[in-house]
C-alpha cells in the first residue's frame, strides 16, 4: 500500500520507517522539498522511502498520516491541494500541544472541540481517523516495548476507514484496540495528554501506556 | 477519625457509608439541615452517621471531602465559615462536568486550570488533595469491584495531607496509588472524564478503571 506521511519530525519518521519495514511504499512530506532530515531518512531506507513536500506526500499516498505538530496541523494540511485529500483515509496522530505557555503543556484546543474534529471539519473530503495519539511514537509502532496488556484508541466518522486503520494497528502489533465512536471522541484521547505528560515526568521514560481494566 | 462529607448525592453517601463502615465518625452536609436524603442516610447508619448543613459537616470533620457537583463546588464551599476549613485536609473528589450542553458532558473548567486548583486558590486555609475523581463511586470505596491491577491518582500541594489521604485510600482497598505532584495536576485527572464518560457509554457499566502499564 502507498502511504503519505505528512510531517517529518521524529513521529513521522518513526511511523514511516515502520511502514517501510512492513513492506509499504512511503513518502514523507515536509514544508519544503529539500528538508535535510527528510532526505536523510529517505536515503537511510535505501530509497525504499521517498521524501517530498506535504502535497507530494499526499498525492503519493492512498492512506495519509498527519504527524505535524498539532498546534499547526490545520495550517500545514491546508498546503495540500484539496483533490489530493479526496476520499482518502487521513490518520491523525497529532496532539494540539500548546508549547507557548508553562510546562507541561496544555492544549491549544480541547473540551468542546479537538484537533481531530477540526481537521475533519476543515477537510470534509478526507476520512479522518484519530489514532495512536495516546502513546510515544516508539510504542505506537512497537507496543511490545511495554510489557503486558495495554490499549490503543481510535475514533472517526467513517466505519470502513476505521476498519482499515484497525488492520494497520494490528500490523503494528496492537492486540487491544478500543473504538470510541465518531471523531468527536478525539476530545477524549487528546485530553489524555495532560496526564501522559505528567506520568512521563514522573517515570522519566515514555515506555508506558494506558490500559482500561474491566471485568 | 471525624469526617465531614460536603454533598449528599450518591457520591457523598457512598463515601460516607464506607467511612462509617471503617469505624469513623461521619457527618454529611447539604445546603439545608433537613435534606430528606441526608436524614434518611443518617437513620440508615443507626445514627452512627450524622446529617447537617455544609457548615455543620465542615465544623464536625477533621478531614473534609468535597462531593458536591463540580460545576457548583466553589459556590457550595463558600457557604462554610472560613474558620471551619482552616488547616484541614479537604479531599476533592468532584469533577467540573458541564451538564448544560451536549452529552457526554464537557468540563466547565479545564486545560490551564482545574476545579482542584480553583478550590485551593479560593480556600488557601485548606489543604486540598485531589483524589478518587477518576472512577465511579462504587469503585472508589471498593476497588476490588474491578478485577486485576488498576490505579488511583492523587495530587496536592501539602505532602503531609497527601500522606493522610494515601492511608485512607489504602484503607479503602487501593494498592496502587500514583502521586502526580502538586494540585495543578488536578487538570490531568479531571481531563480523564471525557474518555471515562465515553468508555461508560461503550461498556454500559461503570465497573472499569485506568491502569498505567509500564515495565
Amino acid at each position: 500500500m502507498k502511504f503519505g506521511v505528512v510531517g517529518t519530525g521524529v513521529v513521522g519518521r518513526t511511523l514511516a520507517s515502520k511502514l517501510v519495514a512492513l513492506g509499504h511504499e512511503v513518502m514523507i512530506g515536509s514544508r519544503s522539498k529539500d528538508n535535510p532530515e527528510a532526505l536523510s531518512w529517505a536515503r537511510g531506507t535505501g530509497d525504499r522511502g521517498k521524501a517530498g513536500t506535504f502535497g507530494d506526500a499526499a498525492r503519493f499516498g492512498e492512506i495519509l498520516i498527519n504527524c505535524t505538530q498539532g498546534a499547526v496541523s490545520v495550517n500545514a494540511l491546508r498546503m495540500i491541494p484539496r483533490g489530493d485529500l479526496k476520499g482518502k483515509v487521513l490518520i491523525d496522530v497529532a496532539n494540539p500541544l500548546d508549547l507557548s505557555g508553562e510546562m507541561p503543556p496544555g492544549l491549544t484546543i480541547c473540551n468542546r472541540d479537538s484537533l481531530g474534529e477540526s481537521i475533519q471539519r476543515e477537510f470534509p473530503e478526507a476520512k479522518v481517523v484519530k489514532a495512536l495519539n495516546t502513546c510515544n511514537c516508539e510504542v505506537m509502532v512497537n507496543p511490545g516495548r511495554v510489557n503486558g496488556k495495554h490499549d490503543i484508541f481510535l475514533c472517526g466518522n467513517d466505519a470502513q476507514a476505521k476498519e482499515q486503520v484497525k488492520q494497520l494497528l494490528r500490523d503494528f502489533g496492537w492486540e487491544s484496540i478500543i473504538d470510541l465512536g465518531g471523531i468527536s471522541s478525539a476530545r477524549a484521547t487528546e485530553q489524555l495528554m495532560p496526564i501522559w505528560l505528567r506520568l512521563y515526568g514522573l517515570y522519566k521514560t515514555a515506555d508506558f501506556n494506558f490500559r482500561i481494566v474491566r471485568n
